[in-house]
């Protein structure tokens, strides 16, 4: 559906390791945050899209994970929806919460994500990963991961799909190698991505790691699934992230200064299909254009879902930012930094600012609104006027299980 | 929202203990026979809400439990949400599916709910309700049931909160054990409830249980959590159920011979209040009665959710059948029984037809969506016109952790 809706207030924790802090800490610290922001009272809110990928597993909080959070800061009585979509889980929450108000259903409502993965038991949180797949075909699918890691004559350490990392990072692994095949993408592309990002992330205050990196540092890191080094894989982490949207009508009634508009927002699932065939991303990402009425030459910046590198640099290319295979040479030139043409992951992307998975999909959305109301301070975009949100979820056949991509412009 | 939306088809599987099949494949017969009820083809839903409540803890399949499920029949690239709240998770996909037909977003949807629960390990399976209250909170809510039902005198069978059955066998009881003290509810209301509900789901193929029970064999029946006996506590259960729901114009378009109109749905979270507040089935029904301009007077049959008998009589009061207390009379009566001038739970209920958790919800819209169009067969209510569903999950504070009543007419 066509989106008319607006960002009234943002909010989020830092990112990071946090073991003294669980859901409900994080999860409330972000809603009060974005409701102070957008001007409004907890009262105001009239419906919740919750978002969390894994806490059943990892704290055992398996159902209303969102009322739990509310009740934490005295929020009850409301409509509270709790949605899941892996990666993408926040997205959808925001999807939805933007779909209810441009149907006139509410006129304030809240999205929150949320996720606590550091645990003293690590297995137990690489574990959570293997839920994002069909569980009744893991055993195929680490397999099938394990013989493309074995053919490609990666490294004895990382044969064993999904032990001491999340499987996904075997899955972006062999995505990687492919795409270095077909289109002689090299893994100091990869490197530079995450160089970026550490750039990015070190003039976030909010970001997990601070630290600046170099394309050397990152290609000698620790191997984790071949080609990947470690900072090319994106962190566990906690944190949450919320987000107040309102109606045109309340946006006027409010008298906000900077309103940000969700100008598109379209979320779908992805499905089997060859490597060469439109996958879900691209879909999303083109309807998303149409929605809001601009194409990629028009983006001030980009926060993509680089869960791994390979990852972003794929995303530049379903996103349009560059035609199929030239991700690496868009990344080289310098286009996707913070001065370049589309600077895209300001934030620091997954990669540094970090990736709470629950809560990933509506940090972004934080990126994109503070960057159009030009208070992002050393990481600022100059003039940003319209930003895009990219987020993903599991894995389905041969593509994402979901895929949100989202469009924010000044208003 | 007011709600205008239309139940084009209907599909569930029989409930009960099926050791061979997994979601896949009772989520996908349900999903299947809903969309060829209605006429259609599975290329014609637009979006989808998937229900689950438990299957990352049960199963393993933390995420995406709903795309593993379409995938399974075929179905890909639509939109597609996780929606959980607990044992209301199914009747919040149906609220937010009927939501978005009623904006406009769409014009052919579909809900589904689907639940695995039974398992070689029990234990696990009980385990699992743990996480449908505040789990930061469990120690505490275990520890104040124990002490209640110690101090109501409550056999030394039932003093164990939570230990071989699920916990909120020990938070109905309590409440059971409140409702007898301050109204005079008795232990036979209790059991005439579970009887009549075992009559009804005598009449029902796809109950779980379909053996005939009378109030005396329901108190001789052995002691769960004092008051309550094993045909006083719903089951476990395996099992789905799925809905499409279309626009007005869809209707039309469609030539639908007997169509059911939503005419409300109302979802709503709990929260802290005494006892003799208001709660948030009481809102829920109010705001839907408003909703659909009609009153309790005019209802034709009602699922309620009877997780337990007292749940029932209590439910009763909530939706406004009777007044506070007066439930327990009102079963007396018999009219809530088949024949009776409102039957409740003709399907069996939550008690005798099963409760597989995140498919209850919309189990409730397939019985009271066949009774409109008059398909019900030994358990037709004459001329039904009109069914509300009573969807009730989790416990925060001193509610249900979330509510959705809606109500159906004949178009």
């Amino acid at each position: 559906m066509k989106m008319n809706a607006y960002v009234a207030g943002v909010g989020m924790t830092t990112f990071g390791r946090m073991m003294d802090r669980g859901m409900k800490s994080t999860g409330g610290e972000a809603i009060e945050t974005a409701i102070a922001d957008a001007g409004l009272q907890k009262s105001d809110i009239q419906a919740a899209w919750m978002s969390n990928a894994a806490a059943g597993v990892l704290t055992g909080q398996e159902c209303i994970r969102g009322q739990v959070v509310l009740r934490g800061i005295g929020m009850g009585g409301l409509p509270v929806v709790n949605v899941e979509n892996a990666c993408a889980s926040a997205s959808t929450a925001f999807n939805q919460a933007c779909a209810m108000v441009t149907a006139g259903a509410y006129d304030v409502v809240l999205a929150c994500g949320v996720e606590k993965m550091y645990l003293e038991d690590k297995a137990k949180v690489f574990g959570a990963f293997m839920g994002a797949v069909d569980v009744e075909q893991l055993k195929s699918i680490l397999d099938g991961l394990q013989k493309s890691a074995a053919a490609s004559g990666a490294t004895e350490a990382s044969k064993s799909a999904g032990k001491n990392r999340s499987m996904f990072m075997d899955i972006y692994a062999a995505a990687a190698r492919g795409h270095m095949e077909r289109y002689g993408t090299t893994i100091e592309h990869f490197a530079m991505v995450s160089a970026k990002n550490a750039y990015h992330g070190s003039l976030n205050p909010r970001a997990q790691f601070r630290d600046s990196l170099t394309v050397e540092e990152v290609l000698a890191s620790p191997m984790i699934a071949e080609p990947l080094t470690r900072p090319m894989c994106s962190p566990i982490g906690d944190g949450a992230a919320a987000v107040v949207i309102v109606s045109e009508r309340k946006m006027r009634e409010l008298g906000l200064t900077r309103p940000v508009r969700v100008a598109a927002s379209v979320l779908r699932s992805g499905w089997d299909h060859g490597p060469a065939a439109e996958g879900v991303a691209e879909v999303c990402s083109r309807e998303a254009f149409e929605q809001a009425g601009i194409g990629p030459g028009d983006l001030s910046l980009v926060e993509l879902h680089d869960a791994s590198a390979p990852a972003e640099i794929m995303g530049y290319e379903s996103i349009g930012l560059c035609a199929k295979g030239e991700g690496g040479p868009l990344v080289a030139s310098g286009a996707t930094r913070l001065g370049g043409r589309v600077p895209v992951s300001t934030s620091g992307g997954l990669l540094r600012k970090g990736h709470p998975i629950g809560a990933t999909g509506i940090a972004q959305i934080v990126e994109i609104t503070e960057q159009i109301q030009g208070r992002s301070g050393a990481r600022q975009v100059a003039g940003a006027k319209a930003g895009l949100s990219h987020n993903g979820g599991g894995s389905i056949g041969t593509d994402a299980a979901a895929q949100c991509v989202s469009i924010l412009t000044a208003a």
